[in-house]
């Protein structure tokens, strides 16, 4: 009799080895950290003297199962803004929140309660992808999981780094301080090919060669990324990332949705692994991944869930049954991605997948004991039927739950017994989250309200002018222009013609000001456009004074360059209402008695009006400079023989509702 | 204050009507059957004195789920075979189980295993397709739930019918018994378009309309079934069954994968609802349904998990989350339907798609109380965020699990507290559905093994020759057989001239007999294929008997037609092996002293030889027939000048791997 800790009995072992063995009344013997024997009850029993013998009668004995890829602090970001386009969402919500609130401490806090939500569903090892991997690192060997954890390394400054170089060397602490650790495998996560550099992807792959710790890294995850790497380097992101030297160290790629058949070729050369993350690529739009030829192609494909905040659980059970469905549908065919590859690329292949399959992924003796126990018999997965032997995986694939899952035992150690949780303290990460939770909810409530915040939120805003004097008047034709541009005092010192269409976004806060998307097309001689630029500028309600016929008005106004399309705004701002103006102007800067103005001669083309206006205007800086320029102003519109009846108060997006005259203030397009 | 019969108070109401409203610390008031009230918890409690008031602290009150579409009865047969082809999986195990197996008593029990994982995953409407529909009532409206019951009818025999015009008058039968039953709404469900005939339809419509009950029907499941249709009638399913008439009727259409926009016209003019079951259609690679399509053409659409023989389980709330997630990536949007508007589609939108918008679907008054309650904080969905109003039904679809289910109350009756079943005994549900899982087992477990049942399961057979006397040779080249063909003695009846691709399977067990898929090819002199020929055959292993050179073999030989794919039966039959073999073949009918005699010259294609083959046979009946055709073989032999090492025993799939004298018997290709 050998002495073993611990012999799990009476269950059904699905062994996931090579041979796929399912040992019906199956026994698992434990001795410390790992498994000493697998074989049938009665065996075993003789054969072992166990310090504690473990009933799993109507119970699968599976290993421990493997999720390749998720961020798991952001479980604190759980449902923060959904159904949004992924820039909306991700510059919108997820960077301002995490800028603002990613913190060693929230890593640790999120980490932990991630670690809470994947053993209750059965996963006893993950791949991770964050900032302050150290934290992530101790909440996970404080939960008793098993992780491979990647340091994140951008072109940008993120939460945790000034700079890449910054992140590389927090990556090279964090490698020396836990490399050897039972549990923890460090590893480093340049964020993706477009938010890295070659440069940053090679020294990543250096470093990781030299501590020969893995690369955890996004690939191919959208058509977009693919598109930008052709229009920006002429081939596809694999072999992009390959001439970085990046595929020289063991590589995790994570998603690979828009792989094609050569860039498979390439991954399965240099036996980079890859990542499948079917839920979210399908919520956020990006597409399906074609595991089918992935796996056609030899590569080693692991499941993950991806973080919380898009997915928006870690649930394996899910996960899988979604790979395995879904590949059915993408490949045409019901026999794709049968229910025992499905499990396998759940447990032993996503362990290869982590560059961990001779220590995880399948019960087989030598190996650690990750291993759980899952309800064979629950009334949503019953009757069973024993004639085909695949009738077992496809019970655990297509119609478990994670909330079979019953026990759960990583390195030897249980973690879960009965659905208790054994090595957290779950009450208090709940609670700790939900203050988080209040906190978030606070700095976003205030930030949706203030629009100007919502401007800063997505950068590079700066403040524009502030005080203008301007006059706006209704003109036959273009005819009059010719009065004020021959006359003597006015000298021309630049003209140009453009096309500009504003679309604004109107609150209903009358105290939210307004945002403008403004597109300039500047007209060639020839009528064609030469350039094009956009805009945004967000103004407050403007104050206004009359001078004469002119009026005053002051205002703060800030500019951004729009570097994103007119649908992100739109989505990001969600207004109360969206208004769109089209005019073709022609603007001149003059010298009226030395003083510079800028006059605007526009005609609406949206919403269509039959009269041109003309606009006067000056920036001004004091009430007395002010008044100066509006009696100049005045003297110009004597020039022009503007009847006082044809000067309007109004802005252009007031008068496709009415046609007279208006006391409302506000903005008035400008420049 | 009024009297109530329960007041549930205290939880978050997810009202689900057309303002969507939202109740934070909200309460809903139930008398008999109905909703009282619903409204905040503080303004009930002052109304009404409850008989009993539930506290729902920390939960969702939500309308119940609504499952527009399944087979409940099908629980009996989950997982019995999965990852196969539909028509593999269908004809080969689904369609012989069935007919086996259903019966009134079946159907019952298979409807409350149902009804007990549907109540435990927040379902309190489902819609249902089966067999002894009236059995399927009977088990619905003693667990308490509410169904909408189809009576299936085919135009093929069925479990419960001989002909259509039985299941019309079984249809008809059931509706008197059951209409105006407070849960149960009879209904009539013709199959699909293609099991049925326009006739049929018409009928259905009739009675439906005669009745004013609903019809559930398959309509455009999977591309095959429109090509099937533009093929015979030149126009898709949708126009097809609204020339039938059957549109005209309350018609619920499952799957509707491959409408087109003008179908969801058609659709939309006879308000015809939708009811979307993406698991069943990704498992099945029928493919992906398009809903934010049909949504557009404001078509009402349900969501229904199908049968658990296809899912394969019950589970609404991962069928709403799939709808949600797979339509954005369908419609390439992560903006389309979202959470919200998916759990429409599992609450009021699934009641209207039931036409039964007017009892259930939300929490208004007036409505029946179909009401449940869901854990708002479990681990796996925290923390929770307020901010967005919309964030409550991301919780709710992207993260909550139908084990957060607590409560469920259908028509004012609690079916399930804290998890706990009230109306239905499960253990014995359970033991009785194990029973029958033996006895399935058990028959298809004597079919798999025997590969005649498997045959004659999908139709067809019968039974063939015998006994045949017969001799393979080596020849040199074609020439020899002039010296056969034009000697005195034979008169030639009859030439032709084949290739012949013979695909055999072949099983371990050597009791197993053969498989073999058999194209014929029949070559003009122009040496174009004039006509292609399919056949089955299945061959028990031969005895062998020497007579001379030539020998006799007996055995039992079954044709079928082979009206399938090879690729089915290659599915199908999941032999140990399967082999290839083609020849060039010419035939000749000859008499022999006026014996008839088939005489073949056989070119191997595929292994290729170098050698040509000969092989004279003939039928018998008797040893003496048999013996005075040996001798006559042995004759033409002679004329043949054939070497009597020229002779060999061996079939032709046995050449391939050695070039001796092989004495193993068998199968020898005949004709």
């Amino acid at each position: 009799m050998e002495f073993v800790d611990c012999l799990l009995v009476g269950g059904t072992v699905v062994t996931m080895n090579r041979q796929f063995d399912i040992i019906p009344d199956g026994a698992v013997a434990i001795r410390e950290s790992k498994i000493i024997a697998v074989g049938r009850s009665a065996d075993l029993r003789e054969q072992y003297q166990a310090a504690e013998e473990v009933d799993c009668s109507n119970q699968y004995i599976l290993p421990g199962l493997v999720n390749a890829h998720t961020h798991v602090p952001m479980t604190l970001l759980r449902g923060l803004a959904d159904d949004l386009r992924l820039d909306v969402w991700l510059i919108g919500y997820c960077m301002p929140t995490e800028r603002e609130f990613v913190t060693p401490e929230f890593c640790r806090l999120g980490a932990g309660l991630a670690c809470a939500e994947m053993i209750r569903s059965g996963i006893t090892t993950f791949a991770d992808m964050y900032y302050y991997e150290k934290d992530v690192a101790r909440a996970t060997a404080d939960a008793g999981l098993r992780g491979v954890l990647g340091q994140t390394v951008l072109k940008f400054p993120s939460p945790d780094a000034e700079s890449y170089e910054h992140s590389l060397d927090y990556a090279a602490q964090f490698i020396e301080e836990w490399k050897g650790h039972p549990l923890i495998t460090p590893a480093i996560a340049p964020h993706a090919p477009y938010s890295t550099t070659q440069q940053i992807l090679s020294e990543c792959a250096q470093l990781a060669v030299a501590y020969d710790v893995p690369i955890l890294i996004h690939i191919a995850e959208t058509k977009l990324e693919q598109d930008d790497s052709m229009a920006a380097y002429g081939r596809p992101v694999v072999p992009w990332v390959e001439e970085a030297g990046l595929l020289g160290a063991k590589v995790v790629a994570a998603h690979c949705v828009h792989v094609n058949p050569s860039e498979m070729k390439i991954l399965h050369r240099h036996n980079t692994t890859v990542a499948h993350c079917p839920t979210s690529n399908l919520k956020l739009a990006a597409g399906i991944a074609p595991v089918t030829e992935m796996l056609k192609h030899k590569l080693t494909v692991g499941i993950g869930t991806d973080g919380p905040a898009s997915n928006n659980d870690l649930d394996m059970f899910e996960e899988v049954r979604l790979a395995a469905i879904l590949a059915k549908t993408a490949a045409n065919d019901p026999t794709a991605l049968p229910a025992r590859e499905a499990l396998l690329m759940a447990t032993r292949q996503g362990a290869e997948a982590l560059y961990l399959g001779d220590v995880t992924g399948s019960l087989e003796v030598g190996k650690l004991a990750d291993i759980i126990t899952l309800d064979a018999g629950p009334s949503h997965n019953m009757p069973q039927f024993h004639r085909d032997p695949n009738a077992v995986y496809s019970r655990i694939i297509y119609a478990s739950k994670s909330t079979d899952v019953r026990d759960v035992l990583c390195h030897g150690r249980w973690l879960m017994r009965g659905r208790q949780l054994l090595t957290l303290d779950e009450p208090s990460l709940l609670k700790a989250a939900a203050d988080y939770a209040v906190k978030v909810d606070a700095f976003l409530a205030v930030r949706e309200k203030d629009t100007l915040r919502k401007l800063l939120a997505i950068g590079g805003l700066e403040q524009g002018e502030s005080f203008e004097v301007q006059v706006k008047v209704r003109v036959p034709d273009d005819l009059v222009m010719d009065r004020l541009l021959t006359h003597p005092d006015v000298q021309i010192l630049k003209k140009v013609h453009y096309r500009q269409y504003d679309t604004y976004f109107l609150f209903d806060d009358p105290d939210a000001g307004r945002v403008r998307y403004r597109e300039d097309d500047l007209m060639g001689d020839d009528g064609e456009v030469k350039s094009v630029r956009t805009r945004l500028t967000y103004t407050t309600p403007s104050k206004e004074r009359a001078f004469h016929s002119a009026v005053l008005l002051s205002r703060s106004r800030f500019l951004s360059k729009a570097d994103r399309p007119l649908r992100f705004y739109r989505e990001y701002f969600q207004s109360a209402e969206v208004q769109e103006l089209q005019k073709d102007r022609q603007r001149w800067h003059i010298f009226y008695q030395d003083v510079l103005f800028y006059v605007n001669l526009d005609e609406l083309l949206k919403p269509a009006m039959p009269q041109r206006y003309l606009e006067i205007k000056a920036r001004t800086w004091s009430s007395s400079d002010a008044e100066n320029k509006a009696d100049r102003i005045q003297e110009m519109l004597r020039i022009l023989e503007i009847k006082p009846t044809d000067i309007i108060r109004m802005e252009y997006l007031e008068l496709q509702d009415t046609d007279g005259v208006s006391s409302r203030g506000g903005e008035t397009p400008s420049q």
